[in-house]
């Protein structure tokens, strides 16, 4: 009998994982998905990218790399985190194989049994699954649509000196909430005073804004004190804008952080694909980014919208609790009333309908009556009638305006 | 001040790196490369296949993925691996971010503080850090030009029960040499009698023989037991046949381990460049790759045999101990006699050739005078001209035939 090692009783085969076996129903309205529409990828765009790479950098493209990135993809990184009086160097930044690898190599170079990291109630999954594979406890921070309670915050780190501290402030995953720009610079502020505690800031959802920007990002805030930042890590991604296909993300860390990250990576991928890092970089270069970005944000507002409106058409009145997101790829709901939330989420897929339990996204505590439902890959009409359906369940259930 | 994880005292930078800081000298020649050369890549077939991916299955290549890969491409593994009377399934099969990521997830699932893993004397250096990462206990295995010493082999594992056995039997990284068939099948035999311990063969060079095919590889030796074969795991490559830049590797293992490897690969990166994956799934599939293969062999083939020609023309006779390679991309050399092998492989660099000391690719007790030579990606003459550097630096430092 083969002997595991014992990390992996920290972890479990994932709730969600279960609920994917279900989707292969003919005819299901999916909003379970955590990703972008590929649909709306530049398919062309990324074409002609990917023969420009091998075209223009053979001897790139098609070699190993430094395990710290392509270096002309890793001065764009910087230069667009870069804001007035406060310059991101490229020497900051390390690409790796989405920004999932750059929340597994923070596991391994902070982590071990014992250390507390705290996270979002309720926070991206694979986070938690990661930190845990490298033996830490995860304590929730109270968290609202206007991002994590700053108070609680403050008072946990005092309380467990946690090795880091992981937020989504923007538009997050699960939640779609958006931490409001007061609360990001009382991070900050807190940082100031928590001199062991790395603060890491995972935004793979900040282009997705709808209506107007989020609030500068907390490393930018950071930034601006040279020393304050070396405490700072920022997580960003191309997936969401760009595609998922090429698994580009990358971290902005300290030298120190940086060099270590930097040492597991290599023994961990060797270098993050050099074709997907040229052709990123040619894609960027081409100046086709904007547009892109512009249009997938137009489509995701719009579908935002109709699963909004649906939601309030359909369900009766005060038996879901929500805020409409201001970006990203999420509603988070809670299911308020008399219908228990996870027989209400199996009925749906009885009536061809999908949706994420909630309470796989909690590292401690979880809320039972919680979903998140995903309006990034079904069209207005599929939205409505996914709802409907999800809203026929509820009423089946016995469901009542409370 | 960051406190970070303990498992990083485990490991240093590596002495390579350093190494490579010298490279930039102007006019060096170099045998320090681990890499193949990215001129042989058959780049307009990449690129043919890359537009392929993308018009053939956008919502694949473009898009997330499962985490044990593009159906298709462990479809085509499979079958690759597949010998008269051992079929290999594609449920065995997961693709991984090159085959780094491979031992790297091996070590995950597998290895723990205090656990013993064996390893070829020398090894490949990143597999020697990335179990130790995880707190492993490197012991090495004798070693000679026909593959592991198989009684010394038995006798370790008897003695310290290790977690797994770790080989390169063929064309090894560093020492090039080749595992006979007699020592394969003895292998085998021995994980007969050692039910608690995994057998990993790690085969990234298997296709870059000379003159005639290597024997079958062990996992096809076990393969022909269905129940032995579950403690057998290979690990393959795409990197030194295709191109290094699709990061395109795989494992072939047993269910058990199998999803526990894919569900800490989730948490690792998620999955591989879905682009990458279907554009080697379409180069495959174009029928281009045997033509390549054999390009590639008859390129090795040849500057093999101008290193070994200029070895033994320009260096004193028994200055130097190696065996000519039958594939693969590296001599192995132990300098022998009155001269300092850190002392030549430096005033090598003041002459302008480079070679990786050997003492790095040993997990314990390492030989200082051996030295890795690559004759991967330098010409017939730049490698005749490189070695002459060579024996000039030997000379230089007073060297003598013994």
């Amino acid at each position: 009998m083969t002997r595991f090692a014992s990390r992996l009783d920290n972890v479990q085969a994932s709730a969600i994982r279960e609920l994917f076996a279900l989707l292969g129903k003919p005819g299901i309205i999916s909003f379970a998905g955590g990703f972008p529409d590929a649909a709306l990828c530049d398919a062309e765009g990324i074409a002609a990218a990917s023969q420009q790479a091998i075209s223009r950098y053979p001897m790139v493209a098609l070699q190993y790399g430094a395990s710290e990135g392509f270096a002309p993809l890793r001065e764009w990184i910087a230069g667009s985190m870069s804001s007035p009086g406060a310059a991101t160097e490229a020497a900051r930044i390390v690409v790796t194989t989405g920004s999932q690898q750059a929340i597994d190599l923070l596991g391994k170079v902070l982590l071990e049994p014992g250390d507390v990291a705290l996270v979002e109630q309720p926070t991206f999954l694979a986070t938690i699954q990661a930190f845990r594979l490298y033996g830490a406890r995860l304590i929730g921070i109270p968290t609202d649509a206007d991002g994590a309670d700053v108070d609680a915050l403050e008072r946990l780190i005092a309380q467990h000196s946690p090795k880091l501290v992981y937020l989504i402030p923007t538009f997050g995953n699960p939640s779609g909430g958006l931490m409001t720009q007061e609360r990001r610079r009382r991070v900050v502020e807190i940082a100031r005073h928590a001199p062991q505690t790395v603060f890491v800031e995972d935004n793979p959802y900040g282009e997705l804004w709808f209506d107007r920007p989020p609030p500068a990002s907390i490393y930018s805030v950071a930034a601006a004190d040279r020393e304050l930042v070396d405490r700072f890590v920022y997580l960003g991604s191309f997936s969401k804008i760009l595609t998922p296909g090429l698994r580009c993300g990358w971290m902005a860390a300290p030298a120190d952080l940086l060099a270590r990250a930097v040492m597991v990576k290599q023994f961990a991928d060797a270098n993050t694909s050099t074709l997907a890092q040229v052709t990123t970089y040619c894609y960027l270069d081409s100046g086709r980014l904007p547009a892109t970005v512009e249009r997938v944000r137009r489509v995701y507002s719009d579908r935002a919208r109709a699963m909004g409106d649906a939601l309030d058409a359909k369900f009766p009145v005060n038996s879901l609790r929500f805020e409409r997101p201001q970006g990203g790829l999420f509603y988070w709901v809670r299911v308020a009333g008399d219908v228990d939330a996870p027989k209400l989420i199996r009925a749906g897929v009885d009536r061809g309908v999908a949706v994420v339990p909630g309470s796989a996204f909690y590292a401690e505590q979880p809320d039972a009556q919680t979903m998140r439902l995903s309006f990034a890959t079904a069209g207005s009409d599929a939205i409505e009638q996914g709802v409907a359906r999800l809203a026929d369940a509820y009423r089946e259930l016995g469901g009542r305006p409370s």
